[in-house]
């Protein structure tokens, strides 16, 4: 995976290319870590040849594993970098296109890259930080750290 | 449900926070009709307990209802705010992810949230106003109250 | 096909409006190339009265052509513009909703309209020019015109 930073100034963008093969979801969480980013959001176009979904179940507060053993098209991959635990993690979602036009989609997992993925990582101004939600995993504003509504 | 202003000035900037059980679209209409907001566009995350969607039927001019009643992931919700008959309408389109992968999508008629969902709503610029189309529903770009191409 | 200028400076932004029965990547490419956008990227709501879409099969380094016969809602629209061969080629990845609620996705090849559409294109800064990859098509960010990273 290459990177080019393509913005600097309070808040810094960046477009991760991926080679065929590279697993996204582990190299975007070392990025993130590597340049101590703290709070994102990110899309991404391309294709993989193949990938795990999620589907989180409430009952057993977990993520059932959804393999995709084929290659397929990115159609929409959206998602948040929050801290967890001190941590960077990312979280996405993403909605896949299989060689008859159907469809998956769920929480990425993990899914390796071909023939490539570009993907577009946009730091957030300071009052749309985010926190990971432990009980969903997912990125949500800290409203700590944000000018409160009067409801 | 609870909001929180994330920035002020010519565009406003809202997160909405749902919590388990909330309606979202009665909730964001009554939100935006509180607010005064005539025109914004909306992006959300998160997950709901069951929903309707809706497909358009041409030939009856409405809302086909699509009842999805289980616990889906929000792969992507996107919409708008305008204005119909003098008062704030939400359109907006979801694709929802089912617990094997599969995926289901439509225009949004009515979703309840669980665990959360949060929704980010930005007041569009008054060269981007929008008003509700009478004959779809969408909310178009009023061109009266843009400047004119030359085509 | 209208379209109405919504910025003008150093990025302009225009808002394409389809009418019933236009096609939509045969009329972009033309804008495109008549207003000499070399970098954009692009987003649409609205609905398709009939749509090809196709799936990149690496083996044979074409497109597998899927026609999708019915009326659909646009969930999702997103993509880009970028020169490949010296002119202006439109790239685009879309989900579509069926009447049952169910959904079709990839690589849009061709869509005629119905009732409406509006697709909202916004010229690229000079840093995140794109250009057509000869592999894949996808319109990557032209690393040459950017600044590159450390690694």
């Amino acid at each position: 995976m290459r990177h080019v930073l393509l913005g600097e100034g309070p808040r810094k963008t960046f477009a991760l290319i991926f080679d065929k093969g590279d697993e996204v979801i582990r190299e975007t969480t070392a990025f993130a870590r590597r340049e101590r980013l703290t709070a994102a959001h990110l899309t991404a176009i391309g294709a993989f040849r193949d990938a795990v979904l999620g589907y989180f179940d409430p009952a057993r507060k977990d993520y059932r594993r959804i393999p995709v053993r084929e290659q397929v098209e990115v159609l929409t991959l959206a998602g948040d970098i929050a801290v967890k635990d001190g941590e960077a993690q990312v979280h996405a979602h993403v909605v896949l296109g299989l060689s008859d036009g159907s469809t998956r989609g769920g929480h990425l997992l993990e899914a390796h890259v071909w023939p490539t993925l570009e993907l577009v990582l946009v730091e957030s101004p300071a009052e749309l930080r985010r926190r990971s939600d432990p009980e969903t995993g997912l990125a949500l504003i800290d409203a700590g750290a944000s000018r409160p509504g009067n409801q």
